[in-house]
C-alpha cells in the first residue's frame, strides 16, 4: 500500500510521521519544551495565524522587513493586531539586515518578526535580534533557509517553514513553537490555524498531507546521514562561496546587489553590466539544462536558488558557464 | 525535472494545473460562471472560509446534519454567523437523510449546508434540497463522494471537497464556486481563505501542493477515459449492490444501519449480530490482505470504503469473505 493510501491514523502512518519528528527534533536540536506541527497553507497561513495566535487586537508587535515576504508577513497582521515596520530595507531595494542597535522596538511588542532568508532578494540574517520585551519571543519565516544550517531553536518563541525549498513537496508547513505559546487563540481564528488544535492531536486533527509529511521524513533521515546541518552548512558555504567569488571576480561583468555580510547561502541574485544580455544568458543556460534562473518578477535580473539538494557540481556547471559567456561576451 | 522541483509559475507546472482544472470542468460539466480553486488545508478550512466569505456576523446560515462532518462545519461556522442546525439525524445514529419538507428553513438564510456523503456514517444524498430563500444558495461538502457520479453543479453555490476520497493525494481541496459569490470575504478573513485571493490569482497566490495537483490531474485524465462520471458512477453502483446485497441477504448476520435510499455508494458501514466476532473479522480480513476495515472510532463496527480507486474485484473479495465467515461462524 502507497503511504497516499493509507489512512493517517493508522499505526503505518504514525510511525512515519513520528519519525519524521523525531529525526527534525534530532536534526535541530529542538528543545523539548518545544512542539513540532506538520500543518498546511505554505508561510501565507502562518501569516495570519500567528498574530490570531498570540496576540490581541490592541496588542503591539514588531516586523523588521527585509523583502517581500517580511512585508507580506507585516500587512497581514495588520487585520489582526498592531504591527509596526521597525526597519524597512526597502528604500536600499532589500540588500541590506539592519544591526541589532539600528532599530527601535516597541515596548511591550509581543513579538517581534523577521524573515530568516529573503527567497526573492537573497537577503540573509547570519545572527539573530533578541526582543527587547522580556516578555516578547522572535519569530521567524525561515521557509528558504530552513535545515540549510543549524539554528539555536531556543533563541525563537516561533520558527516556520514551508517544506518546498529543502525539505519536502509544497504542501507541507513546519511549525516549531514553545509549548507555553499555544493556546491562546483568539475566538475567531479558524480551527485550522489554531495551534492548540493541531498539537493536542499530533498534527492529525484532519487528514494531513501523508505523501509530503513521508517526503519530508525521508530528506530529514538523509540530512542525518550526511552528518547532520554542520556538514550541511560546509557544503552550501561552498556552494555559494564558488558562486559569490564568480561573481565578485568578474571585474563588474555580473554583480550582485546584496551587501556581502548577508548574502543568501540559499538564494543569489545577480544582474549583468549590459542587462541587455540577460534574456541571452537564461536562454543559453537553458541549453546546457540550467534552468529556472530567471529573477523574480518582481526584481528581473537571474536568481539561482542553490537550496540543499543542488549538489556542487551544478553550482560548478552554473559558474563555468557564467565565465565562458563572459569571455564571449566581455 | 520532477513536478515537485518545477516551479508553480513555470510553463511546465501551468500546463499542469490547466489540464487538471479543464478536465475537471468537462467531467463535472461545470458551467463557465463558476470557479474552480485548488486549495489547501481541508474541507476544514473552508468550514471556515465558508461564513468568512459569504456572512456578515448577523447573517442567518442553514446547516442540514447528517453526520459528523455536518456538525463539524455547523460548529466551525458559529464562530463567524449565525448558523441554525435545521435538521439533524443524531438522534437515529445518523443514518437518515430527511425528506425535502423534513425540515424548515429559515427565511433569508444566506445558504443551506450539506455534506453530501458523511465518510463516516455512510448516509449519502441521493437528491438535493433547494434553498427556500431566492438569493439563498445550497453548499455542500462532497469530501467523500466528489466525482463518484454526475453532479448537476448549477444547483450548488459551492461544491468543494478534499481530494484525498476519489481524486488525489491529501492536501488539496477543490473547491467550485460561483463566480458572484466571490469577492464578500470579510476584513478578517486570512488571506489564504480568501476566494478573491485564489480566484484572481488562479490558485497561484502562493506555492500550491503541486505535486498532489498534478496527481489529481492524473486521475481526472483517468476518469475522462472510463467514459466519464456515468460511467464511473454505474461502476459505483455495482461495487455498492453486491456489498449491501450481502449485508441484506444474511439473515441478519450482516446488518448495515442506514436506511436504504440513501445507502452510500461510497462507505458501508455493517456490523455484525454476533458483534464480539467483529475483531475477528478484521484480523481474519487483514491476513486476506483486506485491510482499513474498521469502522471509525465514534461508530465501532465494520466500514469498508469502496471508493473509485476500489475495483469490483476487491469488493467481490470482501463479499466471498463474509460468506466464508458467516459459514463458520453463523
Amino acid at each position: 500500500m502507497s503511504v497516499m493510501e493509507m489512512s493517517h491514523r493508522g499505526k503505518e502512518f504514525l510511525s512515519i510521521i513520528q519519525k519524521a519528528e523525531s529525526d527534525l527534533r534530532h536534526l535541530l536540536e529542538i528543545p523539548p519544551d518545544y512542539s513540532v506541527l506538520f500543518l498546511q497553507g505554505g508561510a501565507t497561513t502562518q501569516f495570519a495565524a500567528l498574530p490570531l495566535n498570540l496576540c490581541n487586537p490592541e496588542d503591539p508587535v514588531d516586523y523588521v522587513v527585509t523583502g517581500s515576504w517580511g512585508d507580506k508577513a507585516f500587512k497581514e497582521a495588520q487585520k489582526y493586531c498592531n504591527p509596526r515596520v521597525v526597519w524597512s530595507g526597502k528604500a536600499e531595494k532589500y540588500t541590506k539586515v539592519p544591526s541589532f542597535d539600528g532599530f527601535e522596538q516597541t515596548p511591550h511588542a509581543k513579538y517581534l518578526h523577521i524573515c530568516a532568508n529573503e527567497t526573492i532578494h537573497g537577503v540573509e540574517f547570519k545572527d539573530y535580534p533578541v526582543p527587547k520585551n522580556p516578555n516578547g519571543v522572535l519569530i521567524a519565516d525561515m521557509s528558504s533557509n530552513f535545515c540549510s544550517k543549524p539554528v539555536d531553536v531556543s533563541k525563537f518563541g516561533v520558527i516556520y517553514a514551508g517544506a518546498q525549498k529543502n525539505v519536502g513537496p509544497s504542501g507541507v508547513t513546519i511549525v516549531i513553537i514553545r509549548k507555553d505559546l499555544i493556546g491562546n487563540a483568539r475566538d475567531v481564528t479558524p480551527v485550522m490555524l489554531d495551534y492548540k488544535i493541531h498539537d493536542e492531536n499530533s498534527s492529525l486533527y484532519n487528514t494531513p498531507p501523508c505523501f509530503g509529511i513521508y517526503m519530508c521524513g525521508l530528506v530529514f533521515d538523509d540530512l542525518l546521514a550526511q552528518g547532520g546541518l554542520k556538514e550541511v552548512e560546509k557544503k552550501n558555504q561552498r556552494k555559494a562561496k564558488i558562486l559569490y567569488d564568480a561573481i565578485d571576480e568578474s571585474r563588474g561583468f555580473f554583480r550582485c546587489p546584496v551587501e556581502k555580510s548577508v548574502r543568501s547561502l540559499m538564494n543569489v541574485p545577480f544582474t549583468l553590466e549590459k542587462s541587455e544580455l540577460e534574456a541571452e544568458f537564461i536562454k543559453e543556460a537553458a541549453k546546457e539544462k540550467m534552468v529556472q534562473l530567471k529573477g523574480h518578477r518582481s526584481v528581473g535580473g537571474m536568481r539561482a536558488s542553490i537550496y540543499n539538494a543542488m549538489p556542487l557540481a551544478g553550482v560548478e556547471k552554473l559558474v563555468a558557464f557564467m565565465k565562458e559567456f563572459q569571455a564571449r561576451h566581455a
